[in-house]
């Protein structure tokens, strides 16, 4: 049974109308919007990552799908397998550290103990209020496919992370992402559609796109890259086409309809179109889609 | 760190007044009441337990939260580790099942993938509404203890999936709690405090006893044995402290007035009275606590 059968098996089950027949990033109850995401050892971080760091992605990640919900964080519930001491007790201190920044609480949760060599499985779910939360699945044939920030900056700082040498900002781009809480919630007004890139700008484009029934068309010359990007990767169409499917990024994707001017910062990267699956040009020719669009070895 | 040491320090966080200073089971956001349980392989369930029925108890032990605080189950949020296909097939038929048997319904959740040898660990939270759930620390001294059911079927089913000769009922105790949903939103009206005896009757009334700044007095000939019970493991003390110790029951255990009648099938075990601690009797006389007063690996 691949990933792909269980997700299946999944929406064959009793569902809660709330649960959009599981194919968005959260659920809804009344105005509330509840999401989860559990960060494994050795598939989601490394062994070797601060636990600062881990407990700051856990927190990260799951606001990162509150803000495509437009949603205000209102707690989160933590399950956490004890191991070891001391990364215990350096977790706990990053959590604390992270809840304080990011502007929530812990309301809730699950304390339990690991055998000692079994990877870390780390989960949260975070609760979220929006009256008016944007699917993923509302674009219009024609409307334009923007996204925040730049992208590809957490992949190049997985290789940092792994033991490459390079800047500072983009190891912390992989190992501090930051939640686009503001910028959705002044979206959440104007978009069609909007989720995170967790996965990659590519793949997380062809779901936005499958979710909406339509197929999406990204300009590779158009995905933003940070300077730093470009110095340690270089801007290649290879540069720009790991960037897009590094993951990690924890940015805004969303759609707009034409003349439609995001109230934040963002670059538009393509457009929503008739029909199914994704194209991606570069400088205007068409490019062979990569093996790889993104990272998939996780539902949402 | 210690378990204890974590916890403190979670408690020193920045927490959600409805988190209730992580003191109580389950949390309360307006109406809506929320827990989460985790469970590991190893740990919380045996490798060679049928999948569908750690399915079952995954569900089971935490809509039995929510028994506890007198809610109705609104839906459940699934975070599965993807490991082994015919495992995992069989894990979300049982899910399902147990959905339905359960009367409840999926709105999200999470699916990774964990390395082959890794341990499963498996998290659930589930939402429930309850307009006014009862804490586990509003006893007061003079307060009749009673609880639902029998006590140590599950740790006898214990003993039996490690390999000992034993009836199917209490196995089936061990691998299919019930959740006491029907008891609990009956119950939710007259009790001062209550909770679900998951981790041994001994130790959780300790835990209600002192959430309530009360001492708790058990009489161990009072502890509902089902005939099962007694026929695999006798009635005399030790079996009784086996019992009050083995955890697992999910049975309510709750607080009521002196006099007040509880209007679902339950047996008085003991009383809250001034001071702090808890004390054994047996047939009258004082017993040593045991070292063991339940399972301590988690949290809540």
């Amino acid at each position: 049974m691949t990933e792909g059968d269980f997700l299946a098996a999944l929406r064959a089950l009793p569902l809660h109308r709330g649960a959009a027949g599981l194919r968005d990033d959260a659920a809804r109850l009344g105005d509330w919007v509840l999401t989860t995401d559990t960060l494994v050892e050795g598939v989601h971080f490394l062994a070797a990552d601060p636990p600062e760091d881990v407990a700051w992605k856990l927190l990260a990640v799951n606001l990162s799908d509150l803000a495509a919900k437009a949603a205000v964080p209102e707690g989160v519930l933590l399950n956490y397998p004890l191991r070891d001491g001391a990364w215990d007790a350096a977790f706990v201190r990053g959590f604390g550290a992270a809840l304080a920044a990011l502007g929530t609480a812990l309301v809730g949760g699950d304390t339990t103990s690991l055998p000692p060599a079994a990877p870390r499985v780390l989960s949260l779910t975070a609760i979220g209020r929006a009256s008016a939360p944007p699917s993923r699945g509302g674009a219009r044939a024609g409307d334009a496919l923007f996204v925040t920030g730049t992208i590809g900056d957490a992949g190049a700082g997985l290789r940092i992370a792994r033991g490459e040498a390079g800047p500072d900002a983009l190891l912390a781009a992989y190992r501090r992402p930051w939640p686009r809480l503001a910028e959705g919630r002044a979206l959440g007004p104007i978009v069609t559609a909007m989720m995170d890139v967790s996965d990659g700008l590519l793949i997380d484009a062809a779901r936005l796109a499958g979710a909406s029934g339509l197929a999406a068309e990204i300009a590779l010359d158009a995905v933003p890259l940070s300077a730093d990007y470009r110095a340690f990767a270089g801007e290649d169409r290879a540069a720009r086409l790991m960037a897009a499917t590094a993951g990690d990024d924890y940015q805004l994707l969303f759609t707009a309809p034409p003349g439609v001017t995001p109230p934040v910062p963002a670059t538009q990267v393509g457009r929503l179109l008739p029909g199914t699956g994704l194209t991606v040009t570069d400088r205007g020719d068409p490019v062979s889609l990569p093996a790889r669009l993104g990272f998939e070895h996780r539902a949402d």
